[in-house]
């Protein structure tokens, strides 16, 4: 019988060209599809819940795959971990209804931008916070943080390569807590253009620097122009942080 | 004038083997040499606190260098951030007395030896921390460090490269404590021997395993025999923590 796989998996993507397959540069998936071919000795292919860019990572990241090997859920979770590089974890695995499919399935996915805002970076967390020197009002932040919410068309908020698509999306909740040294920006929503988290973690910076003026953001939204967005913020404070089944 | 400028840094040493200079391979020590030999525009040759093993980090750690450069000490942080990879930083620098040496006039250490405890690993504390799955019984081993508290001939607790010199060493406090998934191991004393603090947390790591009974560490430390001990945990988990002078 074919089984369908349900794995949960978190990932550091300092060393990583991204979650996707890449045939000249080692992807998250290259090493998860090697570990469990082995596992199951299959050829294995896997649907991961969204692609990633180079330097993102995951604190929860699902895929599924199928396979007529009898291996116990159990022993690819033990099995998996004790193969795959300490980067990269499986954490859940379990039998999945036939349909289930890790990208079409998701009805919604959280992101964490995480900031770390102090005169000296923290050499413990290179690659994986963003380092912000200049004085930061999480205050502020969070409240321009709020016109995010709703069904929008997020052309502004859409890097170059996801021009193609509609850009019609809907962001269910975008804040910003400040926590001592660390500022996190959490958005949850039904889907995410391409680089959106990370152009729109630039656009509040930038209002924070006086760039853009304040109240701006439902403006660039609607004049659907990426030009009059802020920066994109590096992919190194990025984190898939919740998936939504 | 001769100038004798005292730095305090803290790297992150997965990417390094150790502090001290090396020839083949990347070590702290050069990097920052480098570093500062571009600012001053002199061959700088620094002085550090400590040796430190490869893969060993440092939250605080002090090396001091002479130099006739007129750069302001605050230059030289700002500077030296600027230049330095994200995995070292600079956070003080002053003048210091003639006859301070960053080595020789340190009082005391503490190391910090951090293990997560729990089924499944973190990705994110790859190299940081060891990673151990088993039970661990913080309180047996707060209990059982106690022993290693006082001025004793720690050969016992020698690595081989060290085997030459006067074992004996003043050991401040070694306590144990757990916080959540984290139990930390954290050791001060005048000094410490080749790999003593990794193979202090090696044996009380059997001791909670019972390869080591309770109770037995006051025999092991008395009969001056390495074998006795336990294994010498992985570098990962080691920081030196603070610098006493």
């Amino acid at each position: 019988m074919l089984r369908n796989i349900k794995i949960g998996m978190a990932f550091c993507g300092t060393a990583y060209h991204g979650f996707q397959r890449q045939n000249n540069s080692v992807a998250v998936q290259n090493v998860v599809e090697d570990v469990l071919s082995r596992l199951t000795a299959q050829r294995v292919q896997i649907n991961g819940c969204s692609r990633t860019d180079a330097g993102v990572h995951a604190r929860e990241f699902f895929f599924n795959f199928h396979t007529d090997n009898a291996i116990p859920c159990e022993n690819i979770i033990r099995g998996g971990n004790s193969l795959l590089p300490d980067d990269i974890v499986f954490f859940s695995c379990e039998e999945a209804e036939a349909d289930f499919h890790a990208r079409y399935s998701c009805r919604g996915k959280e992101y964490l931008y995480r900031i770390i805002n102090r005169r000296v970076r923290d050499p413990f967390l290179a690659g994986k916070a963003l380092f912000y020197d200049r004085p930061l009002d999480a205050g502020l932040l969070s409240h321009e943080a709020k016109c995010i919410d709703g069904t929008q068309d997020f052309t502004s908020f859409c890097g170059a390569l996801g021009m193609k698509e509609d850009c019609t999306r809907t962001v269910y909740s975008c804040t910003v807590v400040r926590d001592g040294d660390e500022v996190d920006l959490l958005i949850s929503g039904d889907g995410f253009l391409y680089n959106m988290v990370r152009i729109i973690t630039g656009t509040l910076l930038e209002v924070n620097e006086g760039r853009i003026p304040r109240g701006d953001i439902p403006r660039i939204i609607a004049a659907r122009d990426r030009t009059l967005a802020g920066r994109t913020a590096p992919p190194d404070g990025l984190y898939l942080n919740r998936v939504m089944y």
